[in-house]
């Protein structure tokens, strides 16, 4: 198939500082793509603390259910990741595969394999011929080097059209420390994440189960509030890792840590919003907010309905303020919801209202806000307190065409 | 917007023979279209009985909500339906157009307005003029005549490709007593049913609860197991209609009506199969049987998450068994499932099974598989008992084309 075009949504990287205690080497070990980087080693400071969240497909990868087997552990010294085979659904050689990478990768860091996080990215169903990365990992190792996270970005993108980084610095009392994250992904994307790969890291002195817990909200609100295509993948996988060496005072008190999980959303948040702006054919982002529902939970059920339905999203690609698809999406959501009581708007323009079109609308603004990159839907239920923020976005011929010859 | 080019998997009308009891009359309003038939008036002898399903979004039109509130008489004497404009989200509006549709057929069918059963199918959140309707309605009650059931099949037509229409006969005691129904819906089309609509006329006699209960069982296995796109439209509506006109002895035993439920159960069938022939872009046809589910409700759930996973549905456009895919759409149902015991078949070839490819796996019949316009996929969970089967069509260009376009 013809290279798929770059995003017209794509967004330049930032610049990426290094982030103190962790190393990196990028590779070419051939798995699938050819002249190209497709595997990528970190190396983490000692007693680096790790946190992770991970697809809730019952069908998992072997890298998904070996990271959450040695998650409990807490602490990471090494990162493997391929682009090209996602080790999904190979059975036993799945997970021989996993066992051979994490040894391979722990000799050549000198470090235990349950130190060693994996994740995997590309075809399913296919063996993992984990031998390709073990001939590269000493090296990969002797490699090292503590920059070009922006070179990691882009040895693990798959049909990604363009490398996805974050970067904020916070403070931790007195200390200031960075967070820096990458990401891929572009389709099979939906809650719970999707072939969504990212890895983020800190230079932070964190302990195991507060960066969990920080980094599941953060997730909630960022990575699981975004689709693509209703589609999850079997590896969608988030790290996080905290090496300590900024060396903040340990801190008595979670309040310390507020400055901390505000960059920690801005990073997550931001690089969700980039995997949107590479979906699949992507054409314009869409920003789903629903208020008013009977509670938060329903209010997200409702705006995935509404994200989700290719009726809507074919509507915003065709730039047609087709709002009553948009109806039909809250109503086959199944929550609570009265038609006589919606209201929708688009572009900040509310059209419809207590059950029926707002009277005297002008569709001049709706027309005009429809053309543009940036689309903005807000639904009230009129029900009760609940919100949702989700993002998606539309669904064009381009999707058709990626993946339509993917992998043939 | 271009015509819509017919759809490949179209099928011929089969020859329609007047159902006794039954008189109709097509015209043209000039609702939406211009130039071709839109509205549908039908009359009913004395004594018909009704049944009805709808659709369970929870924003539906005024006409749903109509309907729903007149099924409860169980008796019907005369149908009016329009395309063109869906009468949904109208507020107050939409409920006026509907009373005034009614009195207006009722007045030129000399009966009561309870009696009237309406469905609309088209744009949603626009008035629906009634007044087009009401001034048709005396010439369309002039010309109701017994045959034309093949004209009432274009008339109620929208962005449908070819008209919809099944028979069969069945006996009920001595009676032979005849089926027909006429069918819409190419888009919007998921469980529980989309802007679908479909009419069954019967001339058999039977009291409206047993009707009920008989037309509920077979739209659960045909209306309620397709899917196009998975959006629910605000509109589906079944009605079955049975005048009496057969004179078939009372039934005494429910196992009298085995053939007629027969009979029912394979016209609904045929039309269902005819809607997801018309999907909008439609290039093959999909059956998808689930078996070895925790339940029959388990198993239609992961059949229905294969189906509507749009990267399933591009992969079968693109004529790749892309097997992998499935198992990713099986995972994500969030129903019970092991990946470890999953099989998957396409084309009645095992690819996977236990967990992994099948030994020895030859992809050449599966090649030659998805060259065909009929694709079928058996998924096999391996935990209980559980079964179900869906239809579905492939997603490709011409659904973009169709939907990015449709209202402007």
């Amino acid at each position: 198939m013809p290279p798929i075009p770059r995003s017209p949504l794509a967004l330049p990287m930032p610049e990426l500082s290094p982030v103190a205690g962790v190393r990196l080497a990028v590779g070419e070990a051939g798995i699938r793509y050819k002249g190209r980087p497709d595997v990528l080693l970190m190396a983490f400071a000692e007693g680096t603390t790790v946190a992770g969240v991970f697809t809730k497909n019952l069908c998992p990868g072997a890298p998904v259910t070996y990271c959450r087997e040695i998650l409990s552990g807490g602490l990471a010294r090494g990162l493997v990741v391929n682009a090209g085979n996602a080790n999904v659904f190979n059975g036993l050689a799945g997970l021989r595969a996993v066992e051979a990478t994490a040894a391979a990768a722990a000799k050549a860091l000198d470090t235990a394999s349950e130190t060693i996080f994996l994740a995997s990215t590309g075809v399913i169903g296919e063996p993992l011929p984990a031998q390709k990365i073990v001939a590269v990992m000493e090296s990969l190792a002797a490699a090292l080097q503590a920059d070009g996270l922006a070179d990691a970005a882009c040895a693990i993108m798959t049909t990604d059209t363009f490398p996805k980084a974050a970067t904020r610095t916070a403070r931790i009392g007195a200390t200031e420390i960075t967070i820096t994250g990458i990401a891929k992904g572009s389709g099979m994307i939906a809650p719970d994440m999707a072939t969504m790969l990212s890895f983020i890291f800190t230079d932070a002195a964190i302990p195991a189960p507060i960066l969990q817990s920080m980094l599941t909200k953060s997730v909630d609100h960022s990575f699981n509030a975004i689709t693509i295509d209703s589609d999850t993948s079997t590896s969608d996988t988030v790290l996080l890792f905290a090496t300590g060496q900024a060396r903040n005072k340990p801190f008595d008190d979670p309040s310390h840590l507020a400055d901390f999980r505000r960059a920690l959303a801005e990073v997550t948040h931001d690089l969700a919003m980039l995997v949107v702006r590479d979906g699949e054919g992507a054409s314009k982002l869409v920003e789903i907010t629903v208020e008013g529902a009977v509670s938060n939970h329903s209010a997200k059920r409702i705006a995935l309905s509404v994200a989700n339905s290719p009726l809507v999203k074919t509507a915003i690609a065709g730039e047609d303020a087709n709002w009553g698809r948009i109806v039909m999406a809250v109503g086959k959501a199944g929550e609570p919801a009265d038609r006589d009581k919606l209201a929708i708007a688009i572009g900040g323009t509310w059209i419809a209202q207590a059950g029926g079109v707002v009277r005297g609308y002008n569709e001049d603004p709706v027309v005009a806000h429809m053309k543009g990159q940036e689309i903005q839907i807000d639904v009230d239920i009129g029900l009760g307190q609940g919100r949702a923020t989700v993002w998606t976005c539309d669904l064009t011929h381009g999707y058709i065409d990626i993946n339509g010859a993917y992998r043939s």
